[in-house]
């Protein structure tokens, strides 16, 4: 039967075969899964179909939902959720959840409290091995982990015990004595990318959340870390791109809402970069005596922008995973230097002896030459310094990627490469 | 005491602080770490104090790390090691070990079954839960993970039972009714981005991996795929931004290294650019007439580069976490072709009048919106065509990113921009 074919599948593949369905029949079907795995589908499934079952639920069910869903996913379906469901929904909640829900709501976004759980396991330091797996038989089935377990005293976290200690450990020996107390926890307000970079760094199951008085308030899982590593990717990697960042999907998304999130930045470069064309205008003599140098400009700019853009991206990539720190600036900057030396020195002489054979002027090959080596440096020196300079006052050094120092190493380029020319070739400008 | 700092430490925290003392102090201070410690400290250092730690360490020292280290981290530690403390490790095993690493060496390079370890809990189907809970309290200590167990008949896989479902359900339960059949596994084979990616989708604490003849042969860990979503991520960000991916940090590479995995690209992307110059050449008649046509050069080059490149990456992004399909090709078009519009209409609107504005001169202000126009329309299709086209064909999309759209955009927009120049203004070329 259809019913046993939903109860074999997996929550994902489950809210994923669902979510296929038409509004109507999906309804039909998820009121033929078990109300065990009914929420942990619903929490996989996306907001359009979240909302439409929402709006489809009896009171009842909505309730029997409400009841076995974790608190994390409940906070994320009502932020996506319309004014009249959220309304309806926290009309079926009673008074405990909705005063939690109301105060995870309240969280920054992007905080470690807007991604926390509150369905965790707490012991107590007087307990034994054997009566803290008695509590958790009795209550772990509705917690969102069981494998790591607080320790608390009045709220507040003295020690963490692992489900691998407790499981491993003689019946009679003491909480106390397996505890780690050595805590690796978070404040509500910390940003979720650091939260996903101390998970990665110290192979955590779940993370404490405290808040100013140092009480423990709530948890946040190794799934949810995974989920929010990938979406701070994705924000880095669009503003690399000069997009605003998004939360959605590239099919989520409509063509409005595309277009807007990278038309600002398109503008904003697109007349950036007339001022390199204004600063070619200057140079009007040079490429009427000599029309051969206009045709060097498109191979400068782009091997400017692409020096630049490789030293900007590793600087911004190893800014995110706290592998560069302002700090060590001019460290970086010499070894930029030095990279810049070897790899300009090459694409000198290669395109310069190419330049020589095929058009047999020493002197434009020298220009082109020296030009590629003095814009290499520049920019592999730009691309280093602004994303640096933006992380230490507090702009995404995200933003200072491949479009932008593009945009300022053309300028560069264009200036140094005329200069050059003018003087080789005895120009008056 | 020292010791009592360093028993008190967490491993990770303990492995950072080694490694910034000199190799002698390292040697001495680790072996204070208690000998339980000690090989999950060693785990979490880098290969350069790995490999000094070894070759200081006599041979019962080194037996008793290798007893303790899990064989994953074995194995990487091997990869990293010179030859002569490799055969002198290999030495150390005992005979099944020795043959479990040689089969994980041989594993390819990223696939599942080069980042699995061994080390997992085994239940057979006719336990109780109280058997299977005494089994794990005797073995347990000893596996990598012990919340996923893995019930084998005669090593086929027969199904995953939870630590959850285990300390939830009665001691007289039998192992049969607890396990779940429906298996997320896979192959050795598998490309370890495959397994990140399932890891992520259905929330995985560890996955089963399976040889050609369906046997368990080991598990991958959350943690380890966390390190893999990284390491991935950190390959696409470098191939977008035409350099060699590269397993090191900024630092831990040296400067001839980083000129090395960025001058091959720089080289085809400058010879490419040479390209667009010629094409310029030939409408040497176009702007000695009109030498204004010259300095709007740069911004369409970049607005065109800028244009593709959002959309490149977004589709490369998209493809990377499965996302986006080759089969969605059409879909694709029709919603790039379509943003293009609206972002192509705004951007010319917005430079024509300025333009117009500026200069009084109603051609050049059309033939600049009209290139506008056709470049952004040309250059997201190209953006999108290309990471789809190169996915397909089993190339990494990530090559078909800023770099090499940019180059391929220039030379289009160059021919856009003097063909309608040359037809607005009447020139012969
Ligand atoms: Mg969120
Ligand atoms: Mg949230
Ligand atoms: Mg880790
Ligand atoms: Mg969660
Ligand atoms: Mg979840
Ligand atoms: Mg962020
Ligand atoms: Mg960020
Ligand atoms: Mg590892
Ligand atoms: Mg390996
Ligand atoms: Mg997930
Ligand atoms: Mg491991
Ligand atoms: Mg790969
Ligand atoms: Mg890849």
């Amino acid at each position: 039967t259809a019913q046993n074919i939903l109860s074999e599948m997996n929550d994902m593949d489950t809210a994923a075969f669902l979510e296929e369905l038409d509004a109507k029949e999906c309804a039909l079907a998820f009121r033929l899964i078990s109300k065990e795995k009914a929420a942990d589908v619903f929490s996989c499934m996306n907001s359009k179909m979240q909302t439409f079952l929402v709006d489809m639920f009896s009171e009842t069910e909505l309730k029997e939902l409400l009841d076995d869903l974790y608190m994390d996913d409940t906070v994320d379906m009502l932020e996506d959720l319309p004014a009249n469901l959220v309304t309806r929904i926290l009309k079926n909640l009673d008074s405990t959840k909705r005063s939690t829900i109301n105060k995870l709501l309240k969280y920054p976004e992007d905080s470690a409290g807007s991604i926390m759980t509150t369905e965790y396991v707490t012991l107590k330091k007087t307990m034994t091995v054997k009566q803290a797996m008695n509590h958790i038989k009795e209550i772990g089935i509705h917690k969102e982990t069981i494998y790591t377990c607080y320790v608390t005293e009045n709220k507040r976290l003295m020690g963490i015990v692992t489900a691998k200690s407790l499981m491993t450990s003689d019946d009679n020996e003491n909480i106390t004595n397996l505890m780690n107390t050595n805590i690796i926890s978070v404040h509500t307000h910390t940003d979720q990318e650091q939260v996903a970079h101390l998970f990665r760094k110290y192979d955590l199951i779940a993370m404490p959340v405290l808040d100013s008085d140092g009480c423990l308030v709530g948890i946040v899982t190794f799934d949810d870390a995974m989920d929010v590593m990938v979406d701070e990717t994705n924000e880095d990697i669009s503003r690399m791109a000069a997009m605003e960042p998004n939360e959605k999907t590239y099919f989520e998304t409509t063509v409005w809402q595309q277009a807007k999130h990278r038309i600002l930045w398109l503008l904003v470069l697109m007349f950036s970069a007339t001022i390199t064309g204004s600063i070619i205008t200057r140079y009007e003599n040079a490429f009427s005596a000599v029309p051969l140098l206009v045709s060097f400009i498109p191979m400068l700019m782009d091997t400017g922008g692409n020096c630049g853009s490789q030293s900007s991206t590793l600087i911004i990539r190893g800014l995110a995973l706290g592998e560069i720190h302002f700090k060590e600036i001019f460290k970086v900057m010499f070894k930029e230097f030095r990279i810049s030396l070897i790899v300009g020195s090459i694409l000198a002489a290669a395109n310069g002896l190419r330049i020589f054979i095929q058009y047999q002027n020493f002197n434009i090959a020298i220009v082109v030459a020296l030009s590629l080596m003095v814009v290499v440096i520049v920019a592999k020196l730009i691309g280093c310094i602004l994303p640096l300079f933006a992380n230490k006052f507090g702009v995404d050094p995200a933003i200072m990627a491949s479009p932008l120092i593009t945009t300022i190493v053309d300028t560069c380029s264009i200036l140094v490469y005329f200069n050059i020319a003018v003087h080789v070739f005895n120009i008056v400008v």
